[in-house]
């Protein structure tokens, strides 16, 4: 379902000489900060909850301004409360090349979800201070405000703000479920800054923007692999599907005369899945709610109500699956149980840029890491940024795959390599002045 | 699904000439007494809230003791509440010939299941009354305490303490949600009497035991046909399954790496409807219960649970579905997915009496009246009374199959049938005094 890839050692086209070969990230350093921020909302079970935009939210971020400007860096807070640390290059008028992540978390988060990617980035920041490296581009870090979504909707608030996904007006307006506005969460945590948020009202745009990221799926450990190139990501289609027959008793109504609505609902969890399976390698299909009416052991189901979620590299391919799952729902309608589909999601596919995911590729040769293309199919920053410039993500395997939950984990080794691919990925584009 | 029967008309070999042949019961008088009963509990949407033991129960058993009174009828009251109106025998020492039901509702009941065949043998003995017509045996006309179950179980208690399913000790210790037990709901209502309530106690077997009933089922009103004369109940086991996989997010992970519990959940769902109806005509397979987790679009189900209900008519039949269930598991187990399968409950099958059943077809016969052989898929007071004396049941069509809800309805024309048949099945097992 992936291709390997082995790429040539070569130069990278812009490096220059004085770059050291073997120039590396301070993986122990990087760990270090991993578990110094983990520290900020750490809970009892070894994860971290630190919900966008709370008190917590605002101590990791301040932690994050602190480690900046340490090395030297300016900042710029935007009016969604994104942050920017940005390292100086020899020519400064140059578009920056950026990176980085988030660092709200889900309510029973891990410690590398986001953070990975934002850490990561001021390590390439330390490393090139300390070896005395310019770059001829500017670099930047980035913190998205509000990636996970878990108190404020829509997801991926800053970089969809960013991008142009959603205005800036929505984005503030949105409440939580206490009905505080991320208006004025911002302003209780000081988080809104004055740089204008999207790149509409004069935001810049990059050069190019990678984000490093632990996998949050299986693929890079059941594969044996450090480095994901990622090629871009799985668009969505999202829909509800109600299954409408008759309640009628187990007992007293023979199979003849029953109008079951579990029936066919279980008929169309295998077409979903089967669907899926004839659009392999990257095709995914999952049927993750189903609800039983009246749910009860001697009742035949009157109504079934679940749903089904679509992913795809390409439109071409979503638009297939949506025309099979309504051929499905169609040729299961019958003898008095209707089926109804409803669409209530649609994200495109993202392709990421192919020049960056082969700089992603080439580092990871140059480096002897191994590394596998694979796609992402979850939301990231990097989705959102990817509408506005270059972008490649870097992914690295967290254990058994999972995440979203506070035994989320990924190996030291991981992590640096994933940094050092950034690094040299980030350099290869930025280019190291000469003068 | 069911053989419809022709019987010729022929005498019952028991009547006397001087029954006359067109004798017949007053349905208006039937549906009058179902109308005013049905106002004790009467709910906003037309049904009947009257539940087991509590004053609007004991309201509705008075009423019932007053009519059985004015019939000139001797009153029995047994230890779990149980009421026997008794109308003599020319020889009183013979076992009575029996009908009737419960009192009881649901909590969203309706006005005729149950209150039918009790109100049905109130009319048979008044139509004798009126007619002057005196049996050789006894009649008998009971309500049994607490049928529905909904509010203390084992469901059909009376009876099943009568024919001695379990011990009348153990019905009186049973609790409500509340912490009454039964033997303080029926202090309360002064509903428990002096007489043995169990047979092994000495409480007395009939000579015949007759329940009109709706059908509470679809089949007599798809067939167009009035009266059902039921061989038996179906047998009944029950399952809870689990099915257990591995819960994963359904963006990264890719369909070949997924061990979603849903998928053999759903091929079981249909494995238990094509276990029954490969035990057509009576067979029955039902999922009514089913539950995924974490039911969350977006992730993979990790777990899910169901319940299975088999009926049969036959034992050897349950036997060759609860193996098919198993087989079926241990096929769909699979890559880590286990299916664990645990029984809950088993119901024998209970024949009903061939020489009773006849007599309800030649009943109908005589009255000119369609009839068609049918099975009780649920449980009744006559399934439990079916152990200690020949029984039969006589179904009439309820509206849509519909019970157990404010809208259960039934047509005058169908009661007064059913009362009709159960008047000449009655008279023919009792025989006419000719003295």
């Amino acid at each position: 379902m992936t291709t390997t890839r082995t790429s040539t050692a070569r130069k990278p086209v812009t490096a220059d000489d004085r770059v050291p070969a073997d120039l590396h990230i301070d993986g122990a350093r990087l760990w270090q900060r991993l578990m110094t921020l983990a520290r900020i909302g750490a809970t009892e079970k070894g994860g971290v909850c630190r919900i966008a935009l709370t008190d917590l939210d605002r101590q990791g971020r301040d932690r994050f301004v602190q480690w900046a400007g340490e090395l030297g860096c300016s900042l710029r807070r935007d009016a969604i409360g994104n942050l920017f640390a940005r390292r100086a290059g020899a020519d400064d008028r140059l578009p920056a090349v950026a990176t980085g992540s988030h660092l709200d978390t889900q309510p029973t988060g891990g410690k590398f979800d986001g953070n990975f990617g934002v850490l990561a980035g001021l390590e390439v920041l330390q490393t090139l201070n300390d070896a005395g490296v310019r770059t001829r581009a500017p670099l930047e870090v980035c913190v998205w405000t509000n990636e996970e979504g878990s108190r404020f909707v829509p997801v991926m608030m800053g970089s969809g703000v960013y991008a142009g996904a959603f205005g800036l007006e929505h984005a503030l307006a949105a409440r939580d479920n206490e009905g505080i506005s991320v208006r004025e969460a911002l302003a209780a945590t000081g988080q809104a800054g004055p740089a204008p948020a999207a790149i509409a009202d004069g935001a810049p745009r990059f050069a190019a923007y990678f984000e490093a990221h632990i996998e949050q799926g299986p693929v890079l450990e059941d594969a044996g692999i450090t480095i994901g190139a990622v090629t871009g990501a799985l668009g969505q289609r999202w829909y509800d599907v109600t299954v409408t027959g008759q309640e009628a008793h187990a007992g007293p109504t023979p199979m003849a005369l029953r109008r079951d609505a579990l029936l066919p609902a279980a008929a169309l969890v295998q077409r979903v899945n089967a669907i899926a399976q004839a659009e392999q390698p990257h095709g995914r299909g999952t049927v993750g709610s189903l609800r039983v009416f009246p749910d009860s052991r001697n009742v035949i189901p009157g109504r079934v109500q679940l749903t089904v979620d679509f992913r795809h590299p390409d439109e071409a391919g979503l638009a297939r699956m949506d025309a099979a799952l309504r051929a499905a729902a169609t040729e299961l309608t019958s003898r008095g149980v209707t089926i109804a589909v409803e669409p209530v999601v649609h994200f495109p596919p993202q392709p990421f840029d192919a020049a960056l995911v082969e700089s992603v590729r080439m580092a990871a040769a140059d480096a002897g890491l191994s590394c596998l293309d694979v796609v992402s199919g979850a939301g990231h920053d990097a989705v959102y940024v990817a509408r506005t410039a270059p972008t490649a993500m870097i992914f690295v395997p967290c254990k058994d795959g999972i995440s979203h939950n506070e035994i989320e984990d990924a190996k030291p080794e991981h992590i640096t390599a994933g940094c050092n691919v950034l690094l040299h990925a980030m350099l290869e584009r930025a280019g190291v002045a000469t003068g």
